[in-house]
């Protein structure tokens, strides 16, 4: 996260005004001119500020990315009326599984979030370094939240305890992730209500 | 797949022999420079030939690629001792999964396979129409083998009548290319076989 000095009421919201629109000018620059041909420049002059303010606050132009997804995540967050991070727990683990995979499909059918982020996953897929932030920042402590939701079930005993919780969710999490990022087929609330069912309940008779 | 002139015998050997230098330079090429700066100049310029020989046989760089990429394919399933394009059917469907996953392992670490493999997905996460062409004519051909293996089970009674098997195969393989594509986690034949465990038995207590 940005270290922010401790300013001023005013000085505040000046900051906070720069901050949204550097994170703005840097979400769509990624998304119109691809990872590679985005700049601090390029963000600065677009937000309407300068290269210092910038540099007084991230180091390089993968930082201010990341920040800003993970601010632009928060915000889709809120908007959905959830609290970040975190899966709910009602005692029905079908039943949360496909709420909190829903509000992944309305997010990533949503432009805002779609254009930039095909940008930041396409350019992860051939740059190691960038991936593995991307992964390490982003990804894995989302894949983290179904971790803890279904170590939850396996004390409840809705889910085997000889099962590796964080092999499992890839079970739903992974063909969702592949039909968004390869477009192999359509993403809607009846796909991942289906995953969900298959994962917790086998594809082999019962 | 290439117009082939009728040739003499001498003249088949010769266009054979120019048709692996055009995929092995293609294939070389996006590995190294990515998709948007390998062109067609450049690919007969390392395999060799004159750019009208290129030419002759297919109409765009992604028309070489995408064949260069199916023999690919081709070569890693003959080195394996599999046939192309099926699937076994021994009467244990877990058994045939988790060998043909296994399979897949070996060909995604292989650096001959990999490399230019991620440079053409990374380019189908952004490029709409490239990503349509490489999962028509490479993905979903593949997709579709695990869609027939699965009918067979089900009419063996292996897997339940009820299950789509289009949405089905995606528990086992969608997480093996989500570790690969997004290094969201090592890829091991434990890893595959857990897959094909959890996906047929389910998550939860039978």
């Amino acid at each position: 996260m940005p270290q922010k000095p401790k300013p001023t009421p005013d000085a505040s919201r000046r900051s906070e005004k720069s901050r949204q629109a550097i994170y703005a000018a840097a979400l769509a620059l990624v998304g119109e001119a691809g990872y590679s041909k985005t700049t601090i420049e390029g963000i600065a002059a677009r937000a309407g500020v300068g290269k210092q303010t910038i540099y007084r606050w991230w180091s390089s132009k993968a930082d201010v990315l990341m920040d800003a997804f993970m601010d632009l995540g928060d915000q889709a967050a809120q908007a959905a009326g959830q609290e970040s991070y975190a899966i709910p727990d009602t005692g029905d683990l079908a039943a949360d599984l496909k709420m909190v995979l829903r509000a992944t499909v309305d997010e990533l059918v949503d432009p805002r979030f779609e254009v930039p982020s095909r940008a930041l996953a396409a350019e992860g897929v051939v740059n190691e370094r960038l991936g593995a932030e991307f992964v390490s920042k982003l990804l894995e402590p989302q894949l983290q939240l179904y971790v803890q939701r279904l170590r939850a079930a396996q004390d409840t005993g809705e889910v085997r305890r000889d099962i590796d919780p964080r092999i499992a969710l890839e079970l739903f999490v992974s063909p969702l992730a592949q039909r968004w990022l390869q477009r192999t087929g359509p993403i809607s609330y009846a796909y991942t209500d289906t995953l969900v069912d298959y994962a917790l309940y086998g594809l082999a008779p019962r």
